[in-house]
């Protein structure tokens, strides 16, 4: 089959490589920026470069649209109107709503959004690999072509990813509650933060503590792309924000009763929403933590590490907390399932290490 | 010198060891289950047991208070009952006001808070060096003694301790927006997904990401201490939670007005705010951070861990993000300084991964 794409970053570029190399596919290439399209043209992200994106779609079974957010519309929108009948037109935006209401009447459009590669950029970590296994969100609407659409999603599951079908603004939704609203969360956590430590006890801010530094990890994260997701989307996320404004009050009513014992069943309770998210998660069984005692001196997370890795047991996620002066501290390691995680605290206490498991 | 402790769990055994260690003070304990005190005798954390409060503050020169916040007023009431004239009584409640309005008019009673410990509990895990480098907070009155004021910072520095004067009601304020608000911001965000997920997409939630992961990590954490703590600076926390859904309502407003320069400019200057706040936390250098795009076996986490440690690169915190199907991911590694960056980057490079640098 014969691709375009159009936009070659890293997912442009992903897509090049997924598709020559699981789809056996003939991938024509467009980007405004020459040298980036050279130079994925080097990295065989694209098989032939073209100099309009008219030219880089003629003969296209399918156009992958996968410019910035700002101006994906417009990309989509020229690429349809350089495309024949018989040519699918998808996108990779991670906002669905203007796009579809822009585009969704053309029975030729697909409105698409792959989660992968949020942790970095550029077409030099562009990857063969990079959707294996990742949601591929489509948004079709009534008006849109079922062979055109059953082409898509044959091609991106061939190109490693699962992909399913959502209404576009049940999409927006979902991705304005579990990604765009903590982002907004740390953008204000640090705001309220940073205006105490102008205040009063300016020369006296403690030690910023885990739990603030894990809540506030992705305040102000990449500006370039997530100003245009946070405006993009912005009626769903403002829904959301204005909830969970409206929850907080909730919470501070509760807090101001001091009803001890209603206070503590919503804490608890939350522990109980965490999981339950949590475990949808994985497959393989339900993500357990283990706090690790250790001198935080270098070596000590290889040590561990290590002893995990040699015993057959996959750290899936992982947290330091050092303590004031970085002579000591805990580690969270979190593992999927209880047997993996009496084997890591076996490893792990053999090494001499103290190992609490967290109940949550 | 001769200390009392008052509750022996792990920041209470922790002052026992590192009282006599350290201060080679004779150190009484006094803990209501008798099962725990003969096991902190076991371990060294007490020199003798004493069956009631008076009997092990006889003689006492500090009175260390490291009851379960809920009973801490009441186990320093009983303290300064029971003890003499010359002797100091001080607590480690990681809130201070309502112990401040109950015993603040006592000369004796200086309250404290060590910034230790957080991530563990009980007497198996306390250790002499739990508190070394670690800020302790101490909120003397206008009424409190000036020697014995002394004789307790003295002390606690002499553990190894960071000692500082504050203000109970800006202490509390201060741990209201570092510590206390993330956690109800994590509680908020939990429930606020689940109800989602108990909504009209409920069987196709997608991975949950990891700034999900992150922002929430600490939902619903040890519900029997932070129902207690969340309780007992009820006040302080409800206004940080009402001026963040304040901020929210703002930030709701600002994106709904669609004004593309302003959302960016808002979002841009979170990172200038975390920068900031995160700069002062570190004495050595402000922390950077670099992703490496690895496969997600086990043994990478190690051999990465590995070679930093072999490098003489210290590992401040680390962050995972598996692909959805946990073939591969990135890893999120914090450095302290170009310095260090540089070289990880080089020791990591040298192993065949992909490294990015990130700039916040």
């Amino acid at each position: 089959m014969r691709i375009a794409v159009l936009g070659v970053g890293l997912i442009g570029g992903s897509i090049g490589l997924a598709a020559r190399d699981r789809l056996a596919a003939e991938v024509a290439g467009y980007d405004p920026d020459a040298e980036l399209l050279a130079r994925a043209e080097e990295l065989s992200a694209v098989g032939s470069t073209h100099d309009s994106i008219a030219d880089a779609v003629a003969g296209a079974e399918i156009v992958f649209c996968a410019a910035p957010v700002g101006v994906l519309p417009d990309v989509a929108r020229d690429a349809l109107a350089a495309a024949g009948r018989d040519t699918a037109v998808t996108d990779v935006g991670s906002v669905k709503r203007d796009a579809i209401a822009a585009l969704g009447g053309d029975p030729r459009f697909v409105g698409g959004h792959p989660l992968a590669g949020a942790e970095t950029a550029g077409v030099e970590n562009a990857r063969a690999d990079l959707f294996d296994g990742a949601r591929w969100y489509l948004t079709p609407t009534p008006t849109t072509g079922g062979l055109l659409y059953d082409r898509v999603q044959r091609a991106i599951a061939g190109m490693g990813a699962r992909p399913q079908a959502i209404d576009a603004q049940a999409h927006d939704r979902l991705m304005a509650t579990v990604s765009h609203l903590p982002h907004v969360l740390a953008n204000v956590l640090v705001a309220q933060a940073a205006e105490a430590l102008a205040g009063d006890y300016s020369e006296r801010f403690p030690e910023v503590g885990p739990s603030f530094r894990d809540a506030t990890r992705v305040a102000g994260a990449n500006p370039a792309i997530w100003g245009d997701i946070l405006g993009g989307n912005r009626e769903a996320v403002a829904d959301q924000v204005e909830a969970a404004a409206a929850r907080l009050s909730d919470a501070a009513e509760l807090l101001r009763s001091g009803d001890q014992d209603s206070i503590a069943a919503w804490h608890a309770g939350a522990a109980e929403h965490r999981r339950g998210l949590l475990a949808e998660d994985r497959a393989a069984g339900r993500l357990r933590e283990l706090r690790v005692l250790v001198s935080n001196t270098p070596g000590v997370v290889a040590q561990i590490a290590l002893a995990l890795g040699d015993g057959g047991v996959n750290i899936e996620d992982m947290a330091l907390h050092p303590s004031a002066d970085m002579s000591s501290g805990a580690i969270s390691l979190f593992v999927t399932g209880d047997d993996d995680a009496r084997r890591a605290a076996e490893l792990i206490g053999a090494l001499g290490h103290d190992v609490v498991p967290v109940e949550r």
